[in-house]
């Protein structure tokens, strides 16, 4: 354990030493590092596929299902996508260095705030071995090191990925720790990153709700917390309800499985009989599980009964609950008191309601007339994403490049002293 | 103990009802409400008086000391200034609401960012009881119910000052609950306080090193660390002698009890022989106790001997760390070693190094020639400042209203779905 520490405390350091260099390098060099990078995963397809392979063999040995050995599968289009991915990272634009809201004070101080690195990042995910290839490369372009914790079932991926990613980065004429994977499947490690406090800026943990309540309870570094989505799809009174009709469609049916997705329809009482009949079958014709309340199954009975738990739930999967509320006003406060405060759409022809909904509701992203699907960092113009934040601190919604960056004030003077 | 849980979570009930609301009142409604918290303190300053001579009568008999007692102390000045205050940060602009980097994506939706604030925040500080109306007044400005717990020493003072202020606020038409002072002087409320995860959307601690250390150790709702600042002026190899005198001793002597102090004085091998004789000599006629390196002792004999521990302490005093360096770089390294990230200024003549002092010292403000004492909200001009962060994430530096609200996205659409 004292061994773990000091094994973790030496990443940290040499991430430290890493990202001093990064922060104050140019757009040019951390672009072809990101080139380099690309080309290394091209180059090392089949030392990558081999090492997947260890891990799908030992994977289906433990019994793992399919749809866990699907995300943890490598191929040629998984690695030709990672390595676009990568070319995407260096072509968008570098806000390190970026100044803004300078001003000049009375007494002749020029105070601005420039866009810096946050420094060393820790990334802790879960099974797919292509965040390896995208958390590293979002790092970088933002001038930060990364020290990369995936999965345990996907521990030869990333070590390979990892490895390749980083000697193309040295070869760049960019530290190598700049990416590093930690190299045991030791749990503890995890729980020695998030208590680094000096030597980790910030940990950017990714899964699920009990795994992101023990990194609360654990971590004394600060974290970047990537929730849950229960998201809401609300249609109002005065909704065009085929506009409504298409965009509940495909809030919950386009990929039922991704925190974006809607999981409770809720619908103004006057709309709910010119909905109901062309929406309601057509969710049914996809495969998706009605949960209804009671006018609900009074305007549509093959809907099971939903439970007080159904509204809480963030299914994943092809499940809606659906509402009825008398109103706006209880619309809203549906969602204050159930939702995560992810992505909330209403789907209105109303203007004061539309401002309303966006003004009022607390959520990571508030849509009008737009698929909740819509909640990510691509969809947005951020280019990739490092994830999708649900804390109110630092970054809300999907972070890109610039989320993993911070700020500071310059100050510059002609001698100035205060009195 | 479950009593205590119990009386925490019905406050940051209270004032999840209260944010609400408040996150929805316009500026004009927040404005008039801390006209009349303003108001309030005035009309109420015999309650208050009465409530702080209780609270300094129990100091007095615990045999608190002098430094403490003044900072405990109210009185008709002090209470004019925390009326002054409060009508300061009326006079603020507002920045709930506003929406910026708003773009228009190929499908034609409007994505942009609004300003909102961040919902429910504990404060937690010590002795000085005009915190509690600050802290009032710029967490309401933005939005913010708040929930504030200072120092037992202060227990009837500030539930006075939290009375007066809470009623003024509901006279004003909103939400009484915006502003709440915990009345128990248990500790344990403050670890209640930092566990509420899902009510509290953030905790802001203000204090010396081991409560922070505590507070990041227990706490599991996020916080804002207000940190310690072990700051550093560097003189720079051609520096102007004048210029440099006026800042360090500026930097030193002119409030030495702040965390925006400096504590260490760096200078370039070849300019300590011009510097000294000028600086050193007017440094100890003000009190000043220095504490050299080796090469400092050989040009100026009476400054005591430096210890590896003084490079990395926080006097808050009459003490000054000085050093010899042999360059630049050894300036910068010095500073990435023992800085606290607070405040770091160099005083130079030289454009490149002036650019890359700003670019590469990784601290919530850098400053070129010109005194660290401005690391301030008001010198900065955010006008007030509930403290000075030294994290980086979310706010760094002096943190004024707008580092008190979050930003969500907001999505408008014509009916767009994601194919």
């Amino acid at each position: 354990m004292a061994n773990l520490r000091e094994q973790m405390t030496d990443l940290a350091r040499k991430a430290q030493r890493a990202a001093r260099v990064l922060g104050a390098a140019g757009s040019d060099r951390k672009n072809r590092a990101l080139q380099a990078m690309a080309d290394a995963v091209t180059g090392g397809q089949s030392r990558i596929l081999a090492a997947n392979g260890r891990d799908l063999e030992a994977a289906r040995a433990a019994g793992l299902s399919g749809a866990l050995l699907d995300r943890l599968t490598l191929n040629d289009r998984r690695l030709r996508d990672m390595a676009a991915g990568l070319l995407e990272i260096a072509a968008l634009p570098d806000p390190v260095g970026e100044v803004d809201q300078e001003i000049t004070r009375p007494n002749g101080l020029r105070v601005g705030r420039m866009r810096v690195p946050l420094g060393v990042i820790g990334m802790v995910y879960e099974a797919r071995p292509n965040v390896t290839a995208d958390a590293a490369g979002l790092c970088l372009k933002a001038g930060n090191a990364v020290i990369l914790r995936g999965g345990s079932e996907a521990l030869h991926s990333n070590q390979a990925i990892g490895g390749l990613v980083s000697e193309a980065v040295r070869e760049a004429g960019l530290p190598a720790e700049a990416v590093q994977v930690v190299a045991t499947p030791d749990r503890k490690a995890v729980e020695e990153l998030l208590t680094l406090e000096g030597w980790i800026d910030c940990v950017i943990p990714r899964g699920g709700r009990d795994f992101l309540r023990w990194v609360a309870e654990t971590a004394t570094v600060p974290v970047i917390r990537h929730g849950e989505g229960n998201c809401h799809v609300y249609v109002d009174q005065t909704a065009d309800p085929k506009m409504a009709e298409e965009i509940v469609f495909n809030a919950k049916v386009q990929r039922p499985g991704v925190c974006n997705a809607a999981e409770t329809l809720l619908v103004h009482a006057s709309e709910a009989p010119g909905l109901f009949p062309a929406l309601l079958p057509r969710l049914v014709s996809a495969g998706v599980e009605l949960r209804g309340c009671e006018r609900t199954r009074a305007l549509f009975p093959e809907a099971k009964a939903a439970t007080e738990a159904d509204w809480a739930t963030e299914f994943l999967d092809l499940i809606l609950a659906v509402k009825v509320v008398e109103d706006f006003d209880a619309a809203l406060n549906h969602i204050a008191r159930y939702g995560t405060g992810h992505s909330e759409a209403i789907v209105t022809s109303d203007y004061f309601r539309a401002e309303r909904f966006l003004r009022e509701v607390d959520a990571a992203a508030v849509l009008v007339n737009a698929s909740t699907r819509f909640t990510d960092g691509g969809q947005f113009g951020l280019g990739a994403e490092i994830g999708i934040s649900t804390q109110k601190l630092h970054a809300r919604g999907p972070m890109g490049v610039r989320e993993l960056t911070t700020t500071k004030f310059v100050v510059r003077g002609q001698g100035q002293i205060r009195s």
